[in-house]
């Protein structure tokens, strides 16, 4: 299916309801919102389904169009959702649009839109709201430029491309609020999540002359900082954030000696290397595996399979 | 002068110097790395002036171009630079050229092009460039990458708009090496900062159910984390980020028993309002002052100041 495709057979339906995935970031129910915006703007009922892993912080933005527990839909359109194992099972094999740009996408809905080069699900969106003769609302505008900032870093990430700049300039000039996006998702974090790094960066380990940085987060850390699940997005990538870092890991407490480590590389190094060495694996920068020991113990495992492969 | 008689004039000069400011930023250095990599592209002769200033994350960028003692110019062209105080007195009054986004900008120089609805002097430099029929080079493109993206944050800065991100989609597509700029740039910090960053959040004073935030940075704290000045870019920034902060203030240490004081605000209280009280003032939202106490004493007098405009 082809934008076009997708926008001539979303008109022709009515009674919608969308699909965000698990554990729900901003592209998902930014995605989402501004499908579900622009169908009612069309006289359609549209609803998103009321995804209980949404986080305080997005909430504002998806709540006011969650559907009620009794409603009946005719129609169900995921986005950003690459396999069927999205929030609620209740959904398999009953999906009949997915809008996605996930290349993994495995095809379980019954017309499907999959645009892999796009950095964001909703610069796919946006393409087909135009499509549809949609008005890009400064509602709809807000929410689709929440989706292309949150899965581009605050286009900082390297999945960044010339596309997401111009769909920006697009959405900007539609009147976005992207400055209480970029206030309230990139530029503000909890009290707690702060005082976590700062715990983090005071417990750093350093090796090879600082190339090599491995944090610490046990349980107990957690505990006293009082974070949430919700404080913890993306502690894989403090570490390296030290200039000259090479290669860094993140070693984390899930239980009473049990840690998952997060190894992450350069180009010149190989993660998943380093991680296979305890069962785990992933791609060459960015790879995990799980170590049955206390977090001390376990970081100076890693610590010494990254010498192994030092050069 | 506008864009058209800049890009003229510009073309039927030779042997350019090009004049950055004080401590100077990415866009400063990106404006005149571009506009000296262009004119030399032209067939020109074009030198950037040696500002001892420049910090080692920019040094790579800018040095290749500096220009030698024994250089003659016959054409100074100032870039992103507001008043004629920049660095280097010898220019006063021979500043032939000044290209700059700042709406404060003296007029200086003998041409002046200044649009201050430009986030960046980058951007200006774009179209003078794009005007003098230049091809923007991979290197161009870079530099102006580096000047659009430092002035706005990485695009998170209220000042940033559609035609920031315009800029980026079209320095992009034309080659600009965004990554290694982000990753340089943004996502990097040494090793240093983020000791002090980690100081900082962990002795921070919290009042007023916490949306009120005071970080106090000493200079033994520094000397503990090992931090230049170079490190310390922006600390009045940090108590702000926390989440429901409505007033922050850093007080920072200057010298025994003297402390320098930034106060920032949301739109509900005036910063400037604050910082009178001990003699200093500013913008509503961004103001300062210094006070002649130890760092703790004057964390003291602040926390008091703002409790009596708490409303």
């Amino acid at each position: 299916m082809n934008v076009q495709e997708c926008a001539r057979l979303l008109a022709e339906r009515d009674r919608f309801l969308i699909v965000t995935h698990r554990r729900p970031d901003g592209d998902t129910i930014g995605s989402a919102v501004a499908l579900c915006c622009a169908l009612r703007g069309m006289g359609k009922e549209a609803f998103v389904y009321p995804n209980p892993q949404v986080t305080d912080s997005y909430m504002p933005f998806i709540a006011p169009y969650f559907a009620h527990e009794d409603y009946e839909a005719s129609c169900v359109v995921a986005v950003d959702v690459a396999d069927s194992n999205m929030y609620a099972n209740g959904f398999s094999g009953k999906v009949d649009f997915a809008i996605d740009h996930h290349p993994a996408n495995t095809g379980y809905a019954q017309h499907t839109l999959v645009m892999s080069e796009k950095s964001a699900c909703g610069e796919i969106v946006l393409l087909v709201l135009k499509e549809m003769g949609c008005p890009i609302t400064p509602e709809i505008a807000t929410v689709l430029y929440m989706s292309v900032s949150t899965d581009t870093g605050c286009f900082a990430y390297s999945n960044t491309t010339a596309e997401t700049h111009a769909a920006a300039a697009e959405l900007i000039a539609a009147g976005a609020d992207f400055q209480h996006i970029n206030k309230a998702l990139f530029r503000t974090a909890s009290a707690a999540r702060l005082q976590l790094e700062a715990m983090i960066f005071t417990n750093l380990r350093r090796y090879q002359n600082g190339e090599v940085n491995i944090a610490i987060v046990t349980l107990d850390m957690m505990k006293k900082a009082g974070t949430t699940e919700d404080d913890c997005d993306d502690l894989a990538a403090l570490p390296g954030k030290i200039a000259g870092n090479k290669i860094s890991a993140t070693v984390r407490e899930l239980t009473e000696n049990h840690c998952k480590i997060s190894v992450r590389t350069g180009t010149e190094f190989d993660a998943s290397a380093i991680c296979r060495k305890f069962g785990g694996g992933g791609h060459v920068m960015a790879a995990g595996c799980e170590i049955s020991a206390p977090p001390e113990k376990a970081a100076e495992m890693i610590a010494e399979a990254i010498r192994e492969v030092w050069k």
